[in-house]
């Protein structure tokens, strides 16, 4: 069974100062850490394209596991919503170029968001498991620098651009359990791009993913014959401070399971269930992690992660 | 095993006669008929966003299985990189609010050119067997109107707009063999969009098919322990009449087993290959199938499907 085996990533070190850019929206320090939940926000250099983000995680893998041969990656999948150009050719052949990775490499990109890491696990697994494939990466990096406004002051404040790369093979530490998903279309006009530009309806998003996500993991649990207690941490998407807060207390179950950890990152849509879990989960002694991630489509997806 | 239960397209009635067109460049019926393969590119109404495209495709399904209740479709995959709006949302999510979907369904969109079927089934088989999925619809929808440039000779005589939905599920008449894939990111060039326009270096295209899919379909074949006679047909991307001939000639072995069928159509990028299996293989006594896509990226994905 294909599983989890490893994750690195990339955070550029360049970004905004969070509190600075609070101020000139008239937003305390409170407000900052305590609702917005960062700090700090990373963001990529201009001359820097979504496939150099793609490839900076990679490297980082690669360099954590010498035992991982570049030539042996069989299965590339990007998950992006702002990729190179114009989306036409696909980001992952030009990751698959740049990393020098073998020309015989399945690659293609999935469009989702901030759900996109829960759905990219099981298609990397499915897919790879279909076509009898071994060392796949999953990348995810979609770098909101690109469309957000830096005037509008219900976006410029979240969001932080990064990457993530996870090897995805046989014999891996963790397993993918039971998962759920969902879409609502009729939700889109909450988070789009026009012309270019962002659009975030904060509220309706934030009532969305309060909404949606307690009952989705408690119908998970439920379906996984699992109780909370037997949950070690929730890895929920980081979509602001106040969301997971409200998340974990709407759950009414250990909300000190829900991790929150985004004070040097901010919102990093699809980034930001992996950069938790490579933080926390992949050293640590826990034995089951559930995971949800929640954003743009409406599209939602929630899952069981446990070590065999 | 989840395999394809049943396909249905969607093909405009309106579009451009390529006669006429070629005769605006100088070319003649031949070189239309023989070289394009194409007397006539359908072309969606200019009201028509790429999400409407896949709701004709799949309504044309739903008319032809009355069994398929619209409420048991769990998962929903577009393929297409012309999507709506601006990729963000992802066109899957709007398909499913337009199509009246449950909200369970879990939805994503595939980034991916002409390559874009041959990965599509097994990213789908393999999603829904990963997450335990029942009824999964595959659409492909890739409107190249919306990009091609009606002056550019290299591509206005190529591309007719289409959509297709493939059914997948248990107890399926046909099902996945064994596939190959491949990306050539260093060919990006050959197939991009600038400024929301196509170019395509077709000199360049064309050998690049002609040098990978035949050796990739018998490198297919070859793994799968099977001469070329015991394929009933070859189902490939109807890139061109001159690239299927090609192709079939150098396979050096039965081309008249190559389907070319593109005359009402055109090149319909991710469309071309399901709309030759609706077509020619459904109903059919053909008891083993290859597929080969291939283009932008550069990508290519080879396949065999058999019934059970």
């Amino acid at each position: 069974m294909i599983g989890i085996k490893s994750i690195a990533s990339y955070v550029p070190t360049a970004g905004v100062d969070n509190y600075a850019q609070g101020a000139k929206f008239a937003k305390d320090e409170d407000f900052i850490l305590g609702k917005i939940g960062s700090a700090f926000l990373p963001r990529k250099d201009p001359g820097q394209e979504t496939s150099d983000l793609c490839v900076e995680a990679v490297n980082a893998l690669f360099a954590r596991h010498p035992e991982l041969q570049r030539e042996s990656i069989d299965a590339l999948i990007v998950v992006t919503q702002n990729g190179d150009e114009e989306g036409l050719p696909h980001t992952a052949a030009i990751v698959q170029d740049k990393l020098g990775l073998a020309t015989s490499v399945a690659a293609f990109d999935i469009s989702l968001g901030c759900s996109g890491y829960v759905y990219g696990i099981y298609a990397m697994k499915g897919f790879m498991e279909a076509a009898g494939l071994k060392n796949g990466l999953l990348v995810t990096a979609d770098p909101y620098s690109k469309i957000v406004d830096p005037e509008d002051r219900n976006t410029t404040m979240l969001f932080g651009d990064a990457a993530t790369a996870t090897w995805m093979a046989e014999d891996a530490p963790w397993q993918l359990g039971k998962a759920k998903f969902g879409t609502d279309g009729a939700g889109a006009p909450h988070l789009k791009v026009s012309d270019g530009v962002f659009f975030m309806n904060g509220r309706q998003v934030f009532n969305f993913a309060l909404l949606k996500v307690p009952a989705h993991l408690h119908e998970l649990l439920d379906e996984s014959g699992l109780q909370p207690a037997d949950i070690d941490a929730f890895c929920i998407h980081q979509g602001s401070a106040a969301i997971v807060d409200a998340v974990a207390r709407r759950f009414e179950g250990e909300p000190e399971k829900f991790i929150k950890d985004m004070v040097e990152t901010g919102n990093t849509v699809s980034s930001s269930i992996p950069l938790l879990l490579e933080k926390h989960a992949l050293d640590s002694t826990w034995k089951r992690v559930a995971l949800s991630g929640f954003g743009v489509g409406l599209s939602w997806g929630s899952a069981i992660i446990h070590r065999p």
